[in-house]
């Protein structure tokens, strides 16, 4: 497959032993700084690219301690413990001399053991029988294919209680781009802020926390390839600042790729 | 209040800058050392007593990249970074020089904001009318009043398949003991494994990677006192040894103090 713009946002290079260094990509910009979710995919990355990296990712939990400013990075990843099939790791960002991003990961020699799914993907249209929703104004959302089911982002800023925060959207990274544990953990990131939905009001916020677990093995991204990946999101509690979202990501076959959770920290 | 076995269990001396020694309890022994709960306890505690500290704990991961053996451990927690309301913390748990526990945690000064639960409460028969549970084998159990409203644990062990592995409980320290944060930690982790619940069958496991995110501020801890908390849990998704678990804790008013989340090892 060609070299997309993920790939050159996440590209890393050689700094020392567990350390590398990136720069933030212009075709990923938030608001302010980048996309927080191509930030984990890149951190993971230095994970993935550690000479001493045992098995495949299993979670990921990213701290986002300060806002990552556009303009170089330096990432540092290391082993905290390795076990017979367990591994893990310490990892930062830095700009600067500064830490930005904080996160701790979790690498894994999987087996074959039972499984079963609880969390059942939702019916829902096919995605190619919705139509593909306009790019927000922020430009990351360009990378992106989205199909909105349900609820994102409100229809109209009108300070409405929508009832309950939950979204469901078909996403997909544009141009096509097989999945693979830094894609994936970066769709977990897609979804625009559960107060913003819930509320119908583009309060400041930020994500100050997020946790992606791997339910996906190379066979089941292997599976979903470059299809379309269904993502919901839901808010259970909000509260003196801060709230948490549940989400889910499960492939156009129903397969469940990846649960995972935030924590936004919001005002008013 | 009087100090209970929690607090002797989470006791720490101090050790040095950003550093505290404290020793497992053989009163919340599990099967091989102690209960995860009150070790993730432990650990948030040592940020609690840390001088540098800003504001309440918000969140808390805590990776078990070793069994913690019944002795003595270390703790060292460091801030990485510190904001004007907002401080990001490592903190790590070693014995005989060597990680056991890897954890990130997130304080903050907090302010009254738009609140809203989504996560109700399910309505329930109240604890005091259901029947306390028996202690299970292992000691920690006894530390609790545990009062079941679903599927907590199995009723047999007999490989039957429950169909799904949500669990239902109400829990209280025994003694009681008000609420506090590292109290709401440790009751996060008391459910059972899910694929215990699932299954009926005793395959060997263990938590890997835990996060608690605190929707109760001290508020709603005064509030909760020594009341019982409404805890359920369930998984999302089994593959390949590991399974999730999403937790929400509510206190009897049905205020919603914490979601947590888990991903589990098992074998077969």
């Amino acid at each position: 497959m060609s070299r997309t713009l993920f790939d050159e946002a996440v590209a890393l290079a050689p700094a020392g032993e567990g350390c590398w260094t990136g720069h933030t990509h212009p075709g990923w910009a938030n608001m302010i700084g980048p996309f927080g979710g191509i930030s984990a995919a890149a951190l993971l990355h230095a994970v993935l690219l550690h000479p001493q990296r045992l098995g495949e990712p299993v979670s990921l939990t990213v701290n986002f301690a300060a806002a990552v400013a556009d303009g170089p990075y330096e990432l540092r990843a290391r082993p905290a413990r390795t076990n017979r099939s367990t591994q893990h790791w310490w990892v930062e960002m830095l700009q600067g001399g500064e830490t930005v991003l904080t996160a701790t990961a979790i690498t894994a020699v999987r087996r074959d053991t039972f499984e079963m799914t609880e969390a059942l993907a939702p019916v829902v249209p096919r995605p190619l029988d919705l139509p593909r929703s306009d790019p927000a104004r922020v430009t990351w959302t360009r990378r992106y294919d989205l199909r909105v089911v349900e609820g994102e982002p409100p229809a109209t800023w009108d300070a409405s209680d929508s009832g309950h925060s939950r979204s469901l959207l078909w996403m997909r990274d544009d141009p096509h781009r097989p999945l693979d544990w830094l894609s994936l953990t970066a769709l977990a990131d897609v979804f625009i802020p559960r107060i913003w939905r819930r509320r119908a009001t583009l309060v400041p916020l930020g994500t100050v926390t997020m946790t992606v677990y791997y339910h996906a093995g190379p066979q089941q991204l292997a599976e979903t390839g470059t299809g379309f990946v269904l993502g919901q999101a839901q808010a259970q509690g909000f509260r003196a600042g801060y709230n948490d979202q549940a989400a889910l990501l499960w492939n156009e076959a129903g397969t469940l790729l990846a649960s995972s959770h935030q924590w936004m920290y919001y005002k008013e």
